[in-house]
C-alpha cells in the first residue's frame, strides 16, 4: 500500500494537496455538474486491473441437490426457467458468476416445455446430466447428450425442452446478460405464438455445418454468429486428442482448442467464447493472467486450480471462475487419465475492443505460491 | 408501472410468488453463492433499456471561467492533466459524463507541457480554443487549431502541448476510461524518459494519410487503429459542405459523416467513434432513439435539442449527451446559416458486440412532445 | 451466325466499313505500333465468352494402362514426376486439361521417391489407387489413402514418395500452371537438400485442423492457404451423407459441398477451389452453365453427363472437363446407390477477379437436347 | 542457353532423352488425349517469367495527331468508340498493350456522346486534354479534367461524351479485356434505352466519397469496387507534394501513391490498380523488377526510363509499358521540377492470386546497364 501511494507521487500521476482554495473550488465544480480530474485520476487511471470478482468455486455435489429441488418448487411455464445462478459475492449486484458473465444451473423434466423468446444477450449451454434434452434456436432443433454444447446467440429465438421419453436433464447455461445491462442494450420478446414452429430436420445444423473442413457449396448463411449450433462432445474429444498426439500444448492451459463459426474461423458468437482443454496425466501447467473473465466446468477428470495463491480442488461438473488479472495454473492430478476442462469467457469482447492483455508468472518456477 | 407489471405476468416471464417454503430455498441458495433465477430474472432481463444516465447540457458559458480558474489552481505536472470533468449526476461513481464515456475540458499555458504516458483507454481530443496547441501520439507530432480532432488511441505513447509562442488553449478530452474500467482491463504507464523524442517531421501522419483515396504503395501500417491521427476541421467542414450539395440527409441527423480510418473505412480507434453532422439553416430533425452513449460539442452555430422530453438550448462550445435508447431530434434555429455538431460515442463498441439497436419515432409527425 | 452479324450492325457495337481511306489510316496506325479499336473491337468485347476448350472425357480404362507403362519407361529422377497429363485438344499449346487448368495421372513405386522443389503454381491431389504414398509440404508429412485429397499450395515445399511397404500407386494431379505461366508468374525452385527433413509428427496438420469446429487457441497460422492440406475421404463422404439427410441440394450439382481452410472458411489455396458431391440414386441435375474451368473425377458410382449437348458416360475414376459457359448436367443411372464425383475448379480465380457468372437453362424442362 | 540446358540437367528437373520405345509411347498417349509431363515439364515450369510483351514507349507527339485524324474517318455511333490503341508487338493477337492489358487513345469532339454499354471487363480513363468531358456511371455522372483519374467498373453502365460547350477532348482508356478474354470470362451489353438518363446530380460520388477520412455515416455501399468514382489531379498532386515533405519515399519508385477505394482501403477495382508517383528534381530510381504488368502515362515533367536495359526518353503525356520480371528504374531529368507518373496495373490480381514477386537489382549500384 505505502509503495503504491509512492508510486503516485511521480510526474505523470495526479499529485495535487487539498488546500482550503481547491476545496472551494471543488465545491463550485460539483454545482455545475463537473468535478476535477485529479481527484479521482490515479483511482479511474490505475496502474493495473483490480477485479471486483472473486475466484469461487462451486461443487457439483453442493449444486446438484439444489438444483434438483427446484422441481418440485416451482414449473418452468412460472419460473420462466427453472435455474439456480451461480452469484459471485463480488458481484451480487449484477447476478453475475463472474465479472459480467451470466451462470446457472437449470433442470428440466420429460416432456416438461419452456417458451420461446428472444434476448440481446447472448447465451449457450453445456450439457451435464440426462437425456432427451433439446433446443431449437430459430428453428432449428438440436437434440442435446452430455457435454454437448450449443449456442443461442444474440436475438435468436430459441426454446428448450426435454422430450416425453427423455430424463429429468441438467444442464450450465451461459449468459452475458450482466454486460448486454452494462452497456443498456438489453432487450427481451417472448415468442408471439408461444413456441416456434419448424419444418426443419432435426439437427438439420450439425448435419450442414459440422464437418471438417467443409462447407456447402450454396450456403446463404449471412448472420454474424455461426451456422453450427451445437458442438458434439465426442467429436470434441477425439479432436482435442488427435490435437494431443501432435502438440507439446500451451505452458498455461495444456492442450486447448477453441470451438468456433466453421464458416469463418472466428469465435461462434460476438461477446462469448468456448474452449476445452486437455490437461494430461498429472500435468500441472505453469500460471499466467490475462484481463477477460473465464468460467470453467470440469467435464472429464480430477484435480486442482491455483487462482490468485488459493488452491481450487475440483472433479468432474464442478465450475469454478477466474476472474481479469488473476494469476492461475491447473493441476490434473490423475496419474493415469486426462482431465478436461470446458470453459466459457468474454475474451471476444476483450479482444474485438483492443482490451485482452496478457503476462506470465515469471518467479518461482512459474507456480504461484499458495496462500488460500 | 401497472402497466408492466401485468406485462411481466405471462409466459415467458418470472412470475413466481414467495411462499415460506420458496423463502427457505433461498436462503439455503443464497449459503452457497446462489439463488433463484426468477427471483431476479425480470429485472435483468428488461422488455427494452433503461438508461442510467442523465441527459445533461453543459454550457460553455459556465465551464470556460471554472476550466481557466484551474490554471492558477494546480500546474499539469501536479495535476497530470488540468481537467475539469462532466460528472453525470447519474454516473458519478464511475465519473463518467453519459454511460461508460468519460469527457473533459482541459486546458493548458503557452509553454506547458504534460508527461508522456500510455493506457490501454481510448482518447480523443476536439480542440476549443487557442493556438500552438500539440499533440505527440507514437513519436508523431501534430500542430492542432480550433475543431480539429485528434486520436490518442489504445496503448499509444502520448503527450500534449502548447508551444512557447501559442496561446492558452482549452479542448475537450474524450475517454473510455469508465469502460475499460468497467471491464477491468486498464494499464496505465509512464514513459521512462517523461517525454518522447522523435525525429520525425511535424504532422507527419496528415500529410501521409489525410488525402482523400490515396494512400502510400508502400505503407505497413499493421496497428488496429487509424494511422490518421488528426482531422483537419478545414477538411471536415468541406467535406459536409460538399456531401450536403448531393444528399437529402438523415431524416434523425441531417448531413452527417463519420471519421474513419482512411486506411480500412472503419471506425478511427476500436471502442470510440467520432462524426460530425451539419444541419441546414431551420433544419428540424425527426427523432429517434438508439443504444449506445453519444456526447456532443456544438461547433457552429446554434439551436435546440430535445432528449427523452426535454429541451436543451445550445450554442458554439457547448456539450450536451444523450443516452442509450432515449428519443432526440435536433434543431437548427439559424434561419440563415448552418449549424454543426461533432460527437463522439460508443457506437464502435455496440456495433461489434451486437448490440446496436435503433429506432425511429412514430408518433406526433416524428417529434417528441417536450415535456421538460 | 447471321443472326450474330445483325445483333453487331446496332447502336453501341462496331460497324464501320472498310475504306480506302481509313485501310491507309490503318497502316499508318500499325507502323506506330497502334491500331484502330474498331476494327477488333466486336472480337474482344464479344456478347459473351466462346470457350476455346473442348468437353473431354479421359476413361480410367484407358489411362490407367498407358500411366502405369512409364513405370518401365522413365525413373522420377529422370522424369522429375511420372506423370501422363490430360491435353485438351484445343489447349495444347499450354499443355492444358481444360482452360488454364493442368491435371495428370502420376505414378509411384514402393520406395519411390521424387526431389523436393517449389513453384508459384499451386497444386492438388486426389489420390485414385494404392497404398504407402506420402506427401510432404514445408515439413508437414502426411499418410494419403485412396480418395484422400492432398494440397501443395503456391510456394511451398512438397515431395511425393511411396513408403517401402506400400503398393503402386496411382493419383490425380491437378495444377494451375498454365494460369500461372499466363500471368508470367511462375517460378521453380530446386530444394537445396533435394529431400526435405523434418520432426514434426505424421498427419499433423490434420490432426491439429482437421476437426469440425474447433481450432488450436494458440494458433499463428498466417498463410494464405489453408493450414489443413490433407482432407480425409471417410470424413467427406460421411459429411456429404449427413448433408443429404437434410437437404435438397442443389438442382444443378445434387448434394455438394466445397473443401475449405478451416482457419477462415475460404477456398483453401488462392487459385483453385475443390468440390465433392453427390448425386442421389437415379438423381438427374438439370443444366447451367458458369464461367470457370471445372475437372472433374468420378469418385463412386456410374453415370453421365451432359456438356454442351454431348453425352459423356463414366464410370468410377473417369475423368471430365466442363469449360466455362457451356451447359452441363449430371446422371446418377444407378437406381440403388450414390453417386460422387470430386472436381477442382479455378472458380476462385473468376470469383476474387469479379468474373463468375451464371446461368440457368430454361429451356426443355432445364434439359439440353443431347446432339453428340 | 546452354547455361540453361544445363540447369536443367540436375535431379528435380526433367532430363529424359528420346528413345524409340519413348517415341512410340508418346505416339500413343497422343492418341488418347494425353501426352508425357517430362517433355513439356522444363517448358511449363520455367525457372522464373520470360515475359512475352515488348517494352515500348508510344510519344504523345505521335499518337496524338493520329488520334486526332480518326476525328473525320469514324463517328463514335459507328466506331462504337474512337479509339486508337496501343499494340505491343508481341502482343498483338490479343489486341494488348503489355501483357493481358489494353490501352487506348479516346477522342471525342464537344457534343459528341457515346451510347451506354456494360461488360465484365473494368475500365479507367486518365484524361489528356480538353475541356467538357463527363463520364456516367450507374447513373452518377462526372465532370472531367486534364489529368483526372475516372473509373468504370467490372459490370457497370457507363457512357462518355463532351458537352456542347466543351472542346475537343483526348483521353487514356486502360482495360483489362484481354484477361477477361483470356479468362473466357467477358460478357457485353448494350443499354435497352442507347443511354442511361439519372436524376443524381452531377459530381455526387466524389461529394459524397472523395473528402479525406470521412465518410458518410449511414452509406450503404455494397458494391466489390470504390463508390469514389472520380480522383481530381489537383487533389492528387497536392496529395502526393504533401507526402513528400514527409517521406524519403521509395528507393524504386519515388514519392508513390495508390489510388484507393476509401471506403476500403483496398484497390478501388477487382483487377487493376493505379498509382501516381512523383519522382523529384533530378531523382534517378533504383532498378528492381517484379511481376504484373504496369503502363505509364507521364503526367508531368520529363525524364527517362530504363526498362530491361534499354533507355526509353520520356516527356508530358508519352505512354509507356513496363512487361513483367523485367528490370526498371525512373529518372527525372529536370534538375529544378518534380516529375511524375500516372500508371495503371494488373497488381491487384498478381497480389489476389499470391503471384507477386518482386526483386532488387543488386548489381551496378542498382543500376541497369544500358544496352539499347
Ligand atoms: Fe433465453
Ligand atoms: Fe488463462
Ligand atoms: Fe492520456
Ligand atoms: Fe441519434
Ligand atoms: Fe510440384
Ligand atoms: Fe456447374
Ligand atoms: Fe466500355
Ligand atoms: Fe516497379
Amino acid at each position: 500500500m505505502a509503495d503504491i501511494a509512492k508510486e503516485d507521487d511521480i510526474l505523470g500521476r495526479a499529485r495535487v494537496r487539498d488546500t482550503p482554495e481547491l476545496e472551494a473550488y471543488y465545491e463550485d465544480l460539483a454545482k455545475q455538474e463537473t468535478g476535477a480530474l485529479w481527484t479521482v485520476a490515479n483511482s479511474i487511471e490505475p496502474w493495473q486491473p483490480t477485479p471486483t470478482s472473486a475466484p469461487v468455486l462451486w461443487r457439483w455435489e453442493d449444486l446438484r441437490p439444489q438444483v434438483l429441488r427446484a422441481i418440485d418448487l416451482v414449473r418452468p411455464e412460472d419460473a420462466g426457467r427453472r435455474v439456480v445462478y451461480l452469484r459471485n459475492p463480488k458481484r451480487k449486484e449484477v447476478s453475475a458468476a463472474c465479472g459480467w458473465l451470466f451462470s446457472g444451473i437449470q433442470t428440466m423434466k420429460a416432456g416438461e416445455r419452456a417458451g420461446a423468446h428472444r434476448h440481446a444477450a447472448s447465451a449457450l449451454r453445456f450439457i451435464m446430466e440426462g437425456t432427451g434434452a433439446y433446443t431449437v434456436v430459430e428453428g432449428h432443433k438440436m437434440s442435446l447428450g452430455a457435454k454437448d454444447f450449443v449456442l443461442t446467440p444474440n436475438g435468436t429465438w430459441h426454446e428448450h425442452g426435454i422430450e416425453e421419453d427423455g430424463s429429468t436433464c441438467l444442464w450450465q447455461d451461459g449468459l452475458d446478460i450482466p454486460l448486454t445491462n452494462a452497456l443498456e442494450a438489453n432487450f427481451y420478446e417472448v415468442h408471439p405464438d408461444d413456441y416456434q414452429t419448424t419444418n426443419l430436420p432435426l439437427d438439420d445444423s450439425p448435419a450442414t455445418y459440422g464437418s471438417p473442413a467443409l462447407m456447402p457449396e450454396l450456403d446463404k448463411w449471412d448472420q454474424p454468429y455461426s451456422p453450427l449450433l451445437k458442438f458434439r462432445w465426442d467429436q470434441t474429444y477425439e479432436a482435442l486428442q488427435a490435437y494431443a498426439r501432435v502438440t507439446d500444448g500451451s505452458p498455461y492451459d495444456g492442450v486447448i482448442m477453441r470451438y468456433i463459426n466453421p464458416k469463418t474461423g472466428a469465435d461462434p458468437m460476438l461477446t462469448m467464447g468456448a474452449n476445452m482443454q486437455l490437461l494430461r496425466a498429472s500435468e500441472h501447467t505453469k500460471a499466467h493472467r490475462h484481463t477477460g473473465n473465464i468460467i470453467y466446468q470440469v467435464a472429464k477428470g480430477e484435480g486442482y486450480s491455483v487462482i490468485g495463491g488459493k488452491r481450487f480442488d475440483w472433479k468432474e461438473k464442478d465450475i469454478f471462475c477466474v476472474p481479469p488479472w488473476t494469476w492461475h495454473e491447473h493441476c490434473n492430478t490423475q496419474g493415469g487419465d486426462d482431465a478436461c476442462l470446458f470453459s466459457f469467457h468474454d475474451l471476444p469482447t476483450m479482444r474485438k475492443l483492443g482490451f485482452y492483455a496478457e503476462q506470465a508468472l515469471e518467479d518461482n518456477g512459474g507456480h504461484q505460491v499458495v496462500t488460500g
